[in-house]
């Protein structure tokens, strides 16, 4: 079968490896769709960063490079691994693609199994990966979506990450939420409040991205910080009081030191991006004013909930696809648009069939 | 009467004023005994900072330098102002020393108003101090003490520092708690979470306040940075977890850095010192450790609680008093002792009587 595959930083290629075997306890997923994530982008550029370099094998998963990328992945189940009845041949399914050692609780009384030791992810730290036909996947970490259409499924991994995100702010219905960066995490962060009845403001410096955020509906106002008070802005929305909760999507400094002044006393800032290097923090802000800044990785027990969101129709994806291209394209077409046309791309879907 | 007065930036200066006229809604204080805090030596070195320096009146208070300073005073009622019908004359009290505006909502169902608008402090903003014989301060913000000794009823203000700290961390009983920094601050915080049935850590450079830390009862164990490794000891001390919570008391990097590696993952920081310049934050580590760092300052409603700790025999605030001066000595014997011998001396009390 087709398979993307990570060597080394600017190093992918299209290969033809043999197809997984699925295991006892596994499901066989043929990949529908598989969303490129900015992990897989930091990769190519500036990595190996997840992707365990050639010799240095990760201690769960035992591979290191070449590793199969690809974890924003929708399919249909094709073989059930002896011992798995919950599911069936044809069921439409999403992966939470995390490897983890064995003796993690991964149960739902665990909140943070995410943060265990040597925690990496399918499409990233081995066992297979969505930028291919097939992978074999843990019953553990397979949901089935119902009448989710796959290509909007393969959207459900990074909806979660803005689920996990809403869950750390301690954001609740009537707050007023503000987002800095309207990038896909951003853009995603921003569907789930809505859907969860939070005012959302996005600040956002591209023209472009602020467009899809009003159109898509997952916006209630937008604020260009070229040109306006963001601080200001939000004054005026809230009161004079400030953002009940922030959430930091650009990994820019100005950005976090924005969010410090738009939010109230005892507010929350979350980020939830990926940052490659120090902030400088103003301590006397963060005690004056007693904020709350918390960080955010990931998901853990997310899926159901954000699958939910979808299936009732709180959160439309469909804005959010904006190419589907094929895994032979996938440098020249996904990633060269990501990294080049970024302001109109949100997410590229691959399709390993065409 | 006399008063300590602060007129500028090492110019603290011994006069006599008038007596406080008892207004209606107020209570008449003779003071007992004042300690010298943190910020007191702050305007003293390098402040103004809380004081409104001369020609530029405070907002609400509409006083400016010369100020009367002092803020951790215990006393004796000697007249209530009209109106005031709930405590008697000879009453112990202390004082949450807040400048507010009037329209703030200082009931306990507001749980920051200590964060309003140009909030300041009695004894560094106006409204006289507890470095002086007598003050008169609104009803509100006079606690009774029982049979509290008043001398150590000088002490609860800043115990309420540390008990806010507390309420911040979100920290409960049986939870591990690793404090950065034994100084007054970092004692009293011990000492609150020692009574709340946490088991405390403390990591402190100085042999002297890490034995203060043990004698006094409020560490369960002492680490010295400079010899251990901090985030070892916690991991022994933890099965490899890490701490639940953990307490900036010192404004120096090493030690935030120290307690983002300490903490448990989804653990709590709290911020209680003040920092005189920013801090780099290690932004991988918020996120991808999930850890909460949230600021704290002050306290708020926090005064009954920590009364009722010290009543109840919870909190021993005698360790803690190192020596008791008159007023003529504040500087000399207060002030300068703290600046250059601040391993031995924890709080220096001042008596006006002496």
């Amino acid at each position: 079968m087709k398979a993307a595959r990570y060597y080394d930083r600017g190093d992918i290629r299209i290969e033809n490896i043999p197809e997984p075997t699925v295991a006892a306890g596994e499901v066989g997923i043929a990949v529908a769709y598989c969303g490129i994530c900015g992990s897989d982008l930091h990769e190519y550029v500036d990595g190996p960063i997840f992707v365990p370099p050639a010799g240095h094998p990760h201690p769960i998963s035992g591979e290191s490079a070449p590793i199969t990328l690809g974890h924003e992945m929708s399919g249909v189940v094709y073989e059930l691994g002896e011992g798995v009845t919950d599911l069936k041949v044809g069921d439409h399914v999403v992966v939470e693609p995390y490897i983890l050692y064995d003796d993690v609780d991964t149960s739902e009384n665990n909140p943070s199994y995410h943060l265990s030791k040597d925690m990496n992810f399918i499409g990233l730290g081995g066992r297979g990966g969505g930028l291919s036909e097939k992978l074999s996947v843990k019953r553990r970490w397979v949901h089935p979506v119902g009448d989710i259409p796959l290509d909007e499924a393969a959207l459900i991994e990074p909806l979660s990450v803005g689920y996990h995100a809403y869950q750390r702010s301690g954001a609740k219905a009537g707050d007023l939420a503000l987002i800095g960066g309207a990038g896909p995490i951003g853009l995603l962060t921003a569907a789930v409040l809505k859907a969860e009845g939070l005012t959302v403001v996005i600040s956002e410096l591209s023209p472009l991205r602020r467009q899809k955020a009003l159109d898509s509906g997952v916006a209630d106002y937008v604020v260009n910080p070229a040109e306006q008070d963001v601080v200001d802005e939000v004054a005026k929305l809230t009161d004079g009081k400030g953002a009940d909760v922030a959430f930091e999507c650009t990994s820019v400094q100005v950005v976090l030191d924005t969010l410090f002044d738009a939010v109230k006393p005892q507010g929350v800032i979350v980020v939830v991006s990926i940052w490659g290097h120090p902030a400088s923090l103003d301590v006397q802000k963060l005690v004056l004013k007693e904020v709350d800044l918390r960080g955010t990785i990931a998901y853990v027990n997310s899926h159901p909930a954000t699958i939910k969101l979808v299936q009732e129709g709180k959160v439309d994806l469909k804005p959010f696809i904006t190419a589907k291209i094929g895994l032979d394209h996938l440098v020249d077409e996904g990633f060269d648009t990501l990294i080049h046309h970024n302001e109109t791309a949100v997410k590229i879907l691959v399709d390993p069939k065409l």
